[in-house]
């Protein structure tokens, strides 16, 4: 079973994901559920988000409406280009993505702006046929991956997003009003996407719904080098893959040789890397890598990619965009409205140009598991070295047997510690099964009651990593696992 | 202005809420986005939902996708029930909901039921014409509620959900048999749920896309009164509201006086009655409302609707739903799976029933929003009370002047704080008016760095609703904080 085989196994068995509606043969490709362990796993990586990006710099953070006007996506320029060429099967009408299908059969590049008759001639020149049926191809055509929705009676057009960042460019101009805004100002927001894929696949790495994290950096651009807080991270090395070479060095050095236009870009990549390095993604198999021009997004005009190295090659985590004044120009054409605002620093009136983070949360999480996996054949368990503050649950509280009052001292201690940590009670089996269980879900700690707990307030506190025990008073379990966390969170900052 | 008004303007202007894609003309009615100051909010009361909630309870916790599959909603009878009457004006088009337009022109109730043809024959009795023209109605037609989503190029049917909970029901199965579940077992679930309004109104109130926090209990139906932990909420009053009378006892009462018809439904009840007292809702202004035969949801067999008094009338905050075995038994039979589970207490096969809590998020802020609004004249300000733990912002950080140092000390406990609470530094203004822009948005707390500090290391500590300061050295702002919250939490416990 390869590694990806494994996690998915994993996430299925235990709790994290599974695929939507999965009773029914009509579930749609490409829609999954978080269940209960990957839920949780997933609020605290988004609490971690929140802490490490948001409120470390000062950000704001907003959650707007998922379906949006079809102005929104005129002036965004999705109802133009954000589509697929498709080819459809003359015969069977099996449809495909028309330039994965051309590289899959032949093993060619196509460039992403290839046009469609250019495709249609590369087929006819390769005789390509319909897999299934071995029929002829129809003329290629462009599919819009956006939903569409029908507002009321009359049906009106609106749209699901497909990214979240429209509603912080639409939502700007009150936000910046309304929160006495000063450039540069970042505005985040985490939420729902949706791209209609022709063809998703593999579980959570292309879904057509899926969780984004987005951070928009409106900027002054005649100011990107004008950035204080820059001296904070100037020592932050990056690991930037520019041209198929790399360049390890520092934020300062990267500006200073000229690998990455300015301060400000480089500030936010080194805030990115310092909040994966606390995810406990293995930072020795990151890096960010400089988009060429064919690749870019077609809102980018400077792109580098978060990837992180996982046992299916290299995934694209976070997409770091300076999108200029794309998106701004283009609301304020279709609105008609005047979107610049006054910069007080040189008292000037600018349009802001916007650098963007943008995170892939599902992804994340996947890149996460895999790099936690351990099989530790020695010990002959499983486990999951989640950082204590992404493990779906903090503590298990087991009483070592149920009869003599030890389950009702151990129910004690999880009603003491449930409502402020993620805790499990747990007293069926044998200890050494229930500590495995806990092990494969990532909980770094497991509370023992046994008969000396009855005798002297204490238990056994166990780590999931060194297994190593000790034995504490009940009335320092709270203090434990806090200092634990915050140590955790220290030795790392 | 009307307190509903007011409370709008507030959120308008200071962050909290704002008309989606406000800038567009084209914008659909029914879509709201959370500012800064609402999301913190929103972010904090879902955090109190699952402490008071999910953790309390011990329930699970997931996060399913919001596109479902055609199948599901055949199963769950929206397809076929999830209706509202329309009636279309011959002459312009205008389309308005029979039912409502026919109460807003006569004071009749309509009631919910009533076939097309009744409603057709009441138009003609009452001489009723379209308000835009005056020309007469096409025959009244039912319209479905649910967003359809055309998937891939094939254009395959799925659906927006129009309730959370029904991702909680397909996943039943395998969430119960991979986390080793036992009846009775909460699933709880927050997020979008979507419905095709034919009038969307009232900012919060009636939304198209809205926030849920939804709570399913599964239940063995033999065993509703076999809940040793009802002993933990026995004296908790609940506030009953049946056939135009009140009864306010205690759960243990009401399930005596089959008030409620058993522990586990009155269980529920006093953890929601206990979770709303939390959020500084008046609760001299809640009630839970018994509803008649005709008010209930299509798939409830016994439901209680918790409400609360505000300025524009009693508004339903959650909807507590005895569903009985309705959605189980219908995934089985559409999907052909036997989704009954063992209940080992007395081992037995059953199909488990629900009792269900579902929770409006976006009309609960709204209501604490206004229970929380104080125009306080005699000190001219305007105060929003909120509880702390809700507060979108907790301490705000003011130098008194912003030379010989003072911004510097201050800047630099801000950086103290930022990463552990929501912090807000303010230099601009007169401290008067910074204290008022707190206290508008609910900050409970404000920190001033004056002269004193640079000498002693020390700041005030100002209280919003008491306006009382004290003084406290800089190193004890974190305890004091942590403090304050934790003493409003057990206050309350």
């Amino acid at each position: 079973m390869s590694m990806y085989e494994t996690i998915v196994k994993l996430a299925l068995e235990r709790g994290f994901y599974a695929p939507s509606c999965e009773m029914y043969g009509d579930a749609p490709a490409g829609f999954w559920d978080y269940g209960p362990n990957g839920a949780n796993m997933k609020n605290r990586f988004l609490e971690l988000w929140r802490r490490e990006l948001i409120r470390r710099d000062g950000m704001l953070e907003i959650d707007g409406s998922q379906v949006m006007s079809k102005s929104v996506f005129l002036a965004s320029g999705h109802i133009g280009n954000f589509t697929d060429p498709i080819i459809k099967c003359n015969k069977c009408g099996s449809t495909f993505r028309a330039d994965k299908f051309i590289t899959e059969k032949t093993g060619r590049q196509v460039p992403e702006l290839l046009g469609e008759s250019d495709i249609d001639k590369l087929i006819q020149d390769c005789h390509l046929n319909c897999p299934n049926c071995g029929g002829s191809f129809e003329k290629c055509s462009r599919f819009n991956m956006m939903f569409r929705i029908g507002i009321g009676p009359s049906d009106d057009d609106a749209y699901l997003r497909p990214e979240t960042c429209q509603s912080i460019f639409v939502d700007f101009p009150r936000i910046f009003k309304t929160m006495r805004g000063r450039l540069p100002l970042g505005i985040g927001q985490l939420g729902k996407s949706f791209r209609n894929e022709i063809a998703p696949r593999q579980s959570l790495l292309r879904l057509r719904e899926f969780y984004q994290a987005e951070i928009e950096i409106f900027c002054n651009p005649n100011r990107l080098n004008d950035l204080p807080k820059f001296e904070e991270v100037k020592n932050t090395i990056l690991k930037l893959y520019i041209d198929d070479k790399y360049h390890e060095v520092s934020s300062e050095q990267a500006v200073a040789k000229s690998l990455v236009p300015n301060k400000l870009i480089a500030y936010y990549l080194a805030l990115l890397v310092l909040f994966y390095q606390k995810t406990g993604l293995d930072m020795d198999r990151v890096r960010l890598r400089q988009l060429s021009g064919d690749e870019k997004a077609f809102y980018a005009s400077t792109a580098f990619d978060f990837e992180v190295e996982t046992s299916i090659g290299w995934l694209e985590l976070v997409a770091c965009n300076y999108r200029a004044d794309y998106d701004l120009s283009g609301h304020s054409k279709v609105s008609k409205q005047n979107l610049s605002v006054i910069d007080p620093i040189n008292n000037t009136r600018v349009l802001p140009t916007v650098f963007e983070l943008s995170m892939g949360i599902d992804r994340s999480l996947y890149a996460i598991l895999e790099h936690s996996y351990l099989e530790d054949f020695e010990n002959e368990r499983t486990v999951l070295r989640l950082r204590p503050y992404l493990a779906p649950i903090l503590v298990g509280i087991l009483p070592l047997v149920t009869k003599d009052g030890l389950r009702e001292a151990a129910q004690k201690i999880y009603s003491q510690l449930k409502l402020d940590f993620s805790v499990f009670y747990d007293e069926s089996g044998s200890i050494g099964r229930r500590y495995r269980r806990l092990e494969e879900i990532g909980a770094p700690f497991a509370v023992t009651v046994d008969r000396q707990t009855l005798a002297d307030e204490t238990v056994t506190i166990r780590n999931r990593d060194t297994m190593i025990q000790n034995r504490i008073y009940i009335s320092e379990i709270t203090q434990y696992l806090t200092a634990e966390i915050n140590n955790y969170d220290k030795k790392l900052n």
